[in-house]
């Protein structure tokens, strides 16, 4: 598949790199056509880099890995006619660390950045998954042992299930991705990052994620 | 120990009935003296129960198990006076459903309720915890099996040492008890209760918690 990765920071070139190691044509998207990290990772990973508007216009899905709150601005950037009809998965998060930490979790509208990004661009189908854990882990579930959970929320069924087969390349086992419902549920995940960054600050810079654990009936 | 829960909704009477299971002298306290159901709860707890300052008043530790809009104004109806130098503990959570579901997380100042409670009452030992699973798990986490965990959020080390050794009473292994840290830490489990409800959705009425599962040394 041809895929867009928006964002050159640590989590858009980990997927990038990912997706282009199971064999996706992936070019990954920058502000700038000449961006120093976006051509070494080209050149490592056997992609294409280019301007966001280049990769959006490239990929037939295309994933928004960039800061939540600059991820508006991006997408404008990468244009609505090369948004259209397309999955864009969203992974970001809206932090706004202007005061110190911990940062506020930006929630547009009183929603989430998602159903923000959904709204602007009406024709793409947003799918939210990943926003809760560190990028190493998104790729590779696998270095967390045990049982832990990716979450997807979005508004359109075959849109989460493409994006579902995505995160099974990834590793993610079928019964470990917690289909939360539509693009609303979006802002229950958004709001786990101020407890993963505190779980950061106590447990160090280990692997980790949340496993939603059940049991029998409730009384 | 003589501990005052003030809330009579299923929270507040689970918590008390589980208090007064262990052997602690538990008055429930209500917006009145006269409550039906604490009054029946009383008979069949062997406890006490009264106003919300009667309780306030009774208890060398004070429970909110109050709705979290309501809580100020409960905690004002029990009295600085009769909450100075005794730990609070707080497990309410401030939903805001007036909007329908899902409902906002309401956050004072940007903050959490428990720094707002803290603020208010600057005397008292705010301590957050068990906001973030259903009642029947707070107080008998063997419900749910496996590894699962309870956060802790304090200003106060004593006074997180002695609510610690409270879960522990209720089954709570000290290696699931995790503290976050001081009481802006309560902006993050506070935050949690969007995701709570959408599990609900999704899993129904079982009983369930989070797990935080952590792997070796990140890269």
């Amino acid at each position: 598949m041809r895929i867009a990765v928006l964002g050159t920071g640590e989590v858009g070139r980990r997927l990038a790199g990912k997706l282009a190691s199971l064999g996706h044509q992936v070019t990954l998207g920058s502000r700038t056509a000449d961006n120093a990290e976006a051509k070494q990772w080209a050149a490592d990973n056997g992609g294409a880099h280019g301007t966001f508007a280049d990769a959006a216009a490239a990929g037939d899905l295309v994933v928004n890995a960039t800061g939540g709150l600059v991820s508006m601005a991006v997408l404008e950037a990468a244009g609505a006619d090369s948004l259209r009809g397309k999955v864009l998965v969203d992974v970001s998060n809206a932090l706004d660390f202007s005061a110190g930490f911990p940062p506020g979790v930006v929630t547009p509208d009183g929603g989430s950045l998602a159903e923000q990004l959904q709204k602007a661009f009406p024709e793409t189908r947003v799918v939210k998954t990943l926003n809760t854990m560190n990028n190493t882990v998104m790729v590779d579930p696998g270095r967390v042992p045990g049982h832990h959970n990716v979450f997807v929320s979005g508004d359109d069924a075959g849109a989460k299930a493409e994006v579902s087969a995505i995160l099974e390349s990834f590793g993610w086992a079928p019964d470990r991705i917690i289909d939360l419902g539509d693009l609303s549920s979006a802002r229950a995940t958004e709001l786990l990052m101020p407890l993963w960054l505190r779980l950061y600050g106590v447990l160090g810079p280990v692997d980790f994620n949340i496993s939603v654990v059940t049991g029998p009936p409730a009384e």
